[in-house]
């Protein structure tokens, strides 16, 4: 319960929710909705959101600011991935975006360097927006029609958030960065431990934490399950902002003294180690020194989760004059231009090139999926925020998180190393060093948006209408679950995968087929007359993508029942359509079988009614009790056959 | 005719044969057996030339040096390339070749770089070895079977080429720079016009040639389907070996005084202008003025074909303070790591960025349609060796072929433009300025070979073992194709495919399958009792993929009948024992057709007594005259299935 009137003491979380707020009570678990200021799309998710906003016919975007960026799918094998990029520029012409070309890097960075402002809200079609916290914003994830909704203008909906006060005190020491920080969250409270709340860090340790360095631990938040993370905005926010050219873009945004929190915890940095998570689990955390010692095949620096210059400055100094250690693949990837503009200036990128780097360009690459897989079995030290098995798109892959330092001290020795047990003094990275700004390759929205013309490649598919939801349902369980399948289980991303994007039809092909190849086969069955999942807990964790929801609706999926939802993947089902049930009584789920039919009779009314939906097992006339966490807009929402439908009603009217 | 006694005046190319002549007589079309001293493999052509060592049993390569590059396959997606990378490197270990592993560059500038010497024969598994000519060597391309068996210390086999000599005076204008050179030569002679030939370049036009432009000119004679081109070694390739720290590798080698050529030509590079060659072919050379003024989608800088220093540092001198036309894809491919080092050093990296090139990691990347695909329909310029269509990756591309001046100077305005017409004046770069030299990060031959253990991931079978070529062969023509059908029809490149190199049951799937996606299926119908190709002119131009005659002859495929070969496939058919046979009377190309089966009687004995094969049409009753251009010892390997089972039995007794 954070319900707190003006004259109390606030946090910072609270501030924004409260200078944003337009519908609800702030309180707990109850539904609110939030102007949004800001909005953030990158190539992966951002052409369905055009194509969502051209099916709605929107004008311009209705936002302060809304950007696009081109950094998901830079490996162009063929025409799909430059269409869409020339898809993506001219949607940003007609509609009114900022547009980042191929390029000028991941969207997190770039967005925090050149259009981040304290105070403001985003939101974003990736579910790592939450790095944008770093500054004193309120950045959130969501599925890509979200966002085209908040582009109209519309609010963004969520239930409203407990607040987790984290405490920092101390100074991290050597060899210890704000990776290990946020690993250390990740051992405490595990990928669920965030579930519901806004993590805001407060106290005297954060003196020592750059921006950049609160935006690796913000950008992880997502890892915990978190609604958002936000960092106040001080003297550290201002120095960033001024480095970028931006110091009119500051305001002060800290916690009113006395403020109180809904949860607690707290970290003495300076007890902090080298950390590392383990394959495939961001929260498999443990101490480096603990697991040293093993071979390793590649090290990998880049990403939005350690995307600062310091991130490659520093392994830069420390393999300056040194040579990794032969056959260890040392994968280099820039950030965003700026990043890449000023290595090279500091002489940073000289170094790591003659140690034997291999440099990528600038953008997402391997992290998600696209290239540097590793080798079969082979362990991969990477600086990204997720090690999912198989994300990397090798299907046996030991893919291991950990800080620059970490994945650094590793690539010289060629063995899984505490950095600390280097012979080697931790090098100074000077976060006031001479900085070269970078801001001319980034678009302004044009000028005369009526004159464009959209353009549309061959691979670039209207989107498919859905129907409402029946009164009754009697469906199969084509799929039955366990706990924490993630959007990456239900619809791989991976070069092979993602350019079917915008073509909703083709991309369904792939739909579950991780864990059962024959899924999209057998679900075409029951696509008209529907079909259902049965899940277990933290169902759909992981990415925003919301091909994730969309393509199982388009196989005919109607409704999902699970112990219990990861937020983004929860909305999206909803929003397009699919309704998202919770067992009243978990045992339930170990009674439910692949292949069981189940049959919901009055379900529209039901929902209306705001009962408990009561599903009947065909096989042995068991009777589950099911309800859900939806807001009475949200069942409107799923009833009409989804938010496009509504929007296009409301729109039409 | 090029056979000379040693006392007449001789050319570099003679001197070049003659020196390393172990079998045959220097006459023009006999078979002669030739010394290698070097080789050079890469990754999509070298798994196999490996897997073929180990077949036959070799103990440590028999070369001078061999070395084995990792351009290709550097977009790694998933676990395939990089088990590929490790099973290369584990397997030079064990055969005693250097290793140049993935970031290093491409194999023929680094070779060039590193180990090319004057003098020497070289023998590559990559059409482009040619480029190695530049320094005064014979260097050619050849399919990977050829090259293992040089490794095994065998000669290599062609026929005697004839000699032309081309005489360069003059010195190019501003603007015009070695890539206009080569397609002047595509531009007069086109796409067959080096056919049997060796193209040697001498005259006072070689002063103004330093030896990285002489490999632009020597790497695409290979579009000119030549068997060769050489330089003379002179003062330009000592100053190379000097700059590059091994001037003790140089030896003079040039022509003697008076030494004729059997066929002549004469460029006045003073009257070059800038040249272009339109999709989707080398030969479609116009000057860039003609076709000024399209716009276009991408400017593509990098590739064997312009690998060189200057070839990046001009550009960057010409956007320096500019930027590129917004929406132009401006993507900067540097060469190798030492390319990339001295970029950095001499500043022209940030010129580059700063314009909004597009920086991608080291190798031949899109050039072998491994990402930057155009979009669809889209202008692209590119400063690669090819521009058949499809390479890019995208089915519909327009990629067009120029030097790095005209493709910068488009990126700058949008449009196709002659860089002449920029208001700009011709920036001079110095050959000689201070210079990186990177030779850390390649290996040396392992020192304990023995105690190497070859790594093989899970996709890297076993060699199809093939059966000996039948006498009476009754087969349809399961494929009738027209001229200039490139090794790339056959069996495409790209990220989808090239993965499966080392599989040749999975490779196959994609035979033809860009001319006709049922092949496959319809072929594996006669794989046990053979099928037959009927092909055009210059059937297999293109890159030396041996692939393309594997995968067919795997799926059955027992003799080709084509009115003309490219040579390097027309060996790789007989290497893998699929009998190239051509038309006596090239009208009979036009009574088959597709689905037509022919019969052939009698087929082993009539090639070991060296008549004409005669195939009769069982649809009409017509009889074909077939012969082909094998030498004895060639036809001994086609009859006893190849050259493989030749070796096995020679290493077996």
């Amino acid at each position: 319960m954070t319900k707190q009137t003006k004259n109390q003491p606030r946090n910072v979380a609270t501030k924004l929710i409260e200078s944003h707020l337009v519908s609800g009570t702030m309180k707990t678990g109850e539904e609110i909705g939030l102007k949004i200021d800001q909005t953030l799309t990158q190539d992966a998710t951002g052409t369905l959101v055009m194509l969502e906003l051209e099916a709605m016919g929107l004008g311009q975007v209705k936002t302060e600011l809304s950007a696009q960026y081109v950094d998901h799918n830079l490996l162009q094998t063929d025409n799909r991935n430059p269409d869409d990029h020339l898809f993506l520029r001219s949607a940003c012409e007609r509609f009114g975006l900022w547009f980042s070309p191929a390029g000028s890097g991941v969207s997190h960075p770039v967005h925090m360097e050149r259009f981040g402002k304290p105070g403001k809200t985003l939101l974003g079609s990736d579910s790592h927006t939450c790095a944008a916290g770093s500054l004193g914003m309120l950045a959130m994830g969501a599925g890509g029609l979200a966002v085209a909704i908040a582009m109209c203008g519309e609010p963004f909906y969520l239930n409203m958030p407990k607040v987790m006060g984290v405490k920092l005190t101390g100074k991290l020491p050597d060899w210890v960065s704000a990776k290990d920080v946020i690993l250390e969250m990740l051992r405490r409270h595990g990928v669920k431990g965030g579930a519901g709340n806004i993590i805001e860090y407060y106290g005297p340790g954060l003196k020592g934490l750059s921006a950049m360095d609160r935006h690796v631990i913000a950008n992880m938040g997502q890892e915990m399950g978190h609604t958002a993370t936000v960092f106040p905005a001080d003297d550290a926010v201002r120095d960033f902002l001024k480095q970028q050219q931006r110091e009119g873009d500051f305001q002060r945004l800290e916690a009113d003294r006395g403020a109180t929190y809904d949860l607690h915890d707290e970290i003495d940095l300076g007890k902090l180690e080298p950390l590392i998570a383990l394959p495939s689990s961001p929260g498999k955390v443990f101490p480096v020194r603990e697991v040293a010692g093993e071979p390793i095949y590649q090290a990998y620096i880049g990403s939005s989760a350690n995307p600062g210059l310091r991130d490659f400055a520093v392994p830069a100094m420390m393999v300056k004059g040194r040579q990794v250690r032969e056959g260890v693949s040392f994968d280099i990837n820039p950030t965003s231009r700026q990043v890449l503009e000023n290595l090279v200036e500091l002489g940073h990128l000289t170094d790591l090139l003659s140690a034997g780097a291999r440099l990528h360009q600038t953008g997402c690459n391997g992290c998600i999926g696209m290239g540097q897989a590793p080798a079969t079995d082979q362990i991969s030290l990477r600086t990204v925020p997720r090690n999912f098995a198989g994300r990397s798109g090798t299907d046996e892959d030991k893919v291991c998180l950990c800080s620059p330092e970490t994945a650094t001290a590793s690539a010289l020795t060629g063995v899984i190393t505490d950095p600390r047990d280097l012979d080697m003094s931790y090098p100074v990275f000077d976060e006031h060093s001479t900085f070269y700004v970078e801001d001319r390759n980034i678009r302004p929205p044009a000028k005369h948006p009526e004159l464009t013309v959209v353009e549309k490649g061959p691979n670039i598919s209207t989107l498919p209408t859905f129907e409402a939801l029946p009164d009754s349902l009697k469906a199969p369980v084509l799929l039955k679950v366990g706990d924490d399948v993630s959007t990456d289980d239900i619809l791989p991303a991976g070069s092979r995968i993602l350019p079917f994007r915008s073509n909703i039809p083709a991309i369904s092909e792939f739909t579950y087929t991780r864990l059962d190849p024959t899924y999209p086969e057998r679900a075409k069955e029951y696509q008209d007359t529907g079909s259902l999942i049965v899940g277990g807990d933290n169902y759909g964790q992981g990415s925003s993508r919301e091909h994730a929801a969309l393509a199982p609706r388009y196989l005919g999926v109607r409704a999902v029942i699970a112990k219990s939802y990861s937020r983004i993947h929860w909305q999206n089902l909803s929003s397009f359509g699919v309704l998202p049930l919770s067992f009243v009584t978990p045992e339930n789920f170990d009674s439910i079988e692949q292949g069981d039919e189940l049959s919901i009779e009055g379900l529209v009314e039901t929902l209306k009614a705001g009962d408990r939906v009561v599903a009947k097992n065909t096989r042995n006339g068991e009777r589950y009790e099911l309800t859900h966490e939806l807001s009475e807009r949200q069942v409107r929402m799923v009833i009409e056959g989804g938010l496009l439908n509504m929007m296009r009603q409301e729109l039409a009217a």
